[in-house]
């Protein structure tokens, strides 16, 4: 027989739709140069705010998340500026080549993969390598699903008038504390396609007080991402450029979904899965990629000895319609990586953890099949109800 | 914190939408009396052949599967025609009712609710207290989730000239191996909310030459579902009233999906479904409401001693968004029934069994978490790859 599947996001971006918000979308009928699209442009804009959890500007542009990184970049920067970039994967590597695309000075601290990095070298170098212009980090690493200690290298760099804090928060937003007015983050970046919970194709960047002093005598070339103009035309609920109409109200009806769900209480959800997922992995006997500081937006998982990630992967896939994600570059077929940021809840998560036990069980790994459900059921219930959790043990 | 929760349908119809069947009623803008939705029409009708797997009629009505009930009646039989139904819960009741209602004199074969209609029982009722004029019968007893032997009762009534066999297979469709044709069943009734996954609103009814001719001299008063009137209609591409537009256009896509999928395979993965659900709930400790003949549509499980299956139905709803139904009638808070018919996975199967497990945990059962996942990821495996279920060993 062919059993019936229903295909299921367990990537960290895309992930599973709002259908209320998509819905939204279907029925808009904008044309965007109208009081009625202004408004719309307005709104999104208090409530990318409230979901960032800052009063400092929040810019929207249409374009994925790496180009709204591009804009930090170029609209801070001159060339041959000094900057320094924590990098512990893809993604921290992605600043780097995005820094010397336009001819800064790069001084790197490195972290090996599936760790965080290092606070303290960052310390060092910046005491003793700067003064720098810009330290750009993630504040979760997707590929290799670690968090990274912004909150402290936002003490260190906000005393220092000449260097700004860049935080590429595309998979942190929504999953973990980020307090960029209170921490010194000075530009922020996001993407619809995470914990926003509509597609891709929009990117975000919170800019500080501090930032835009800095952007006043950036000479980077720069046209579409450029801040200082998108700040002018979103006052009046405009952008510089042709919106992505339906991506932004369905941004807009997202957010009006989160502010009533609650960011504090969405960040909880994706702790709650994220310890879950954690624990169900260990009860499997398989190995956590990141041993400390791990992300509440992703788990990424070792294969087991001897296995290829892609086998798991794609028997997920074939047989269950779930969706996870490999490692990318020279982690691909030794990691897989499970999501859990933004529309996701426990019975998700149950599912994708019965669907792995069920894969690994048919590869011919040794396990004991619900083994995981049971230690992801545990932590709900330890977490959820810690009243309740007695009565299972 | 107040996790992130999604609804889920577990229940025997409303049940879960095939959403690229929505997503073409929404993109429709149709009039009906036009070429192109009689076209529409009729390959849905084609459709609903195939789906019935039968080559007599099928016909189509804007109503809930009891207005096609209703139209067997009016339309086969008249006042004071003696009619059997055998019986075994609420549908089988709708049965007697709809035959009361239209003044028929009704004999009944009862059986206790949780079983099978005894059907040695019907066969002495049909030889030594008929001749009738109809035999009522369900495929699948919803509110019970039995099964009973249609085929045999076929075999009974075929060979009999004056009397017609009428099946309700609202949930029987697509969960069971039913042939109208060769078993001599003369009307089957179906619903739309029901294995094929779209919205409810549409009934439909096969019927056979034999009931044709029945339908002929039947007297019983009758408007809205005239068959014959409605067979006319049907014939050119129309209805004879006006048609639920979106309803058809979803129902189309639905078809068109299943006809690709394939039948058998449909039915397959209701039966594994419902294979893996029964093993869960007697891993758990619980009593299958039916010990003999379950139901591939829903599986009905009794409350545990001294609970109120209200709890059990208000826990996972509240605490994980899991939609099930309760009993009906005198069984209400005594079982909960849980769906597999139409559109559900092995993934929605695990997690509703996951959500379960915790939800009696707290409700302060014992049990052990994740054992009836295991038990339904193991019947998965047994049916679905027998050669590597020894690995799970």
């Amino acid at each position: 027989m062919k059993p019936l599947i229903k295909t299921r996001l367990f990537t960290p971006g895309p992930t599973p739709l709002l259908l209320e918000a998509q819905a939204r979308a279907l029925a808009s009928n904008f044309n965007h140069r109208t009081e009625e699209f202004r408004r719309l442009v307005r709104e999104t804009i208090e409530h990318l705010r409230y979901f960032f959890n800052t009063q400092n500007d929040v810019l929207l542009f249409a374009s994925s998340g790496t180009g709204a990184m591009e804009g930090a970049v170029t609209n801070l920067l001159s060339p041959g500026d000094r900057v320094l970039v924590g990098t512990a994967g893809k993604f921290g590597e992605r600043w780097v080549g995005l820094a010397e695309a336009y001819g800064m000075q790069v001084s790197k601290v490195e972290a090996p993969y599936g760790h965080p990095l290092d606070i303290e070298e960052m310390r060092r170098q910046i005491e003793s390598a700067g003064p720098f212009r810009a330290v750009f980090v993630q504040a979760t690493e997707t590929s290799t699903g670690v968090t990274h200690d912004v909150k402290a290298l936002g003490e260190m760099v906000r005393s220092l008038p000449e260097t700004c804090l860049i935080v590429d928060a595309i998979t942190g937003l929504g999953t973990m504390d980020l307090r960029p007015d209170e921490w010194g983050l000075d530009v922020v970046i996001g993407g619809s396609q995470k914990a926003t919970m509509i597609a891709p194709g929009l990117a975000f960047a919170s800019v500080s007080d501090k930032a835009w002093k800095q952007i006043e005598r950036a000479r980077c070339p720069r046209f579409y991402f450029d801040f200082a103009k998108e700040r002018k035309s979103l006052a009046k609920g405009e952008s510089s450029y042709t919106p992505a109409i339906t991506l932004l109200v369905s941004l807009h009806a997202a957010l009006e979904y989160l502010r009533a769900f609650g960011r504090e209480n969405l960040i909880a959800n994706a702790a709650l899965l994220a310890e879950a997922a954690r624990q169900a992995v260990k009860a499997l006997g398989l190995k956590l990629f990141a041993q400390h500081s791990p992300s509440n937006a992703v788990t990424a998982v070792c294969a087991p000895q001897g296995m290829d990630s892609g086998a798991i992967i794609k028997a997920m896939r074939e047989r269950f319609g779930a969706v996870v994600a490999n490692g990318q570059g020279s982690m691909k077929g030794k990691i897989f990586r499970l999501a859990h940021l933004g529309y996701y809840d426990a019975c998700d998560l149950f599912s994708a953890i019965a669907c792995l036990e069920v894969v690994l069980a048919q590869l011919g790994c040794s396990i004991e099949l619900g083994r995981g459900v049971a230690a992801a059921q545990e932590t709900y219930l330890r977490l959820q109800s810690p009243a309740l959790a007695s009565v299972t043990a």
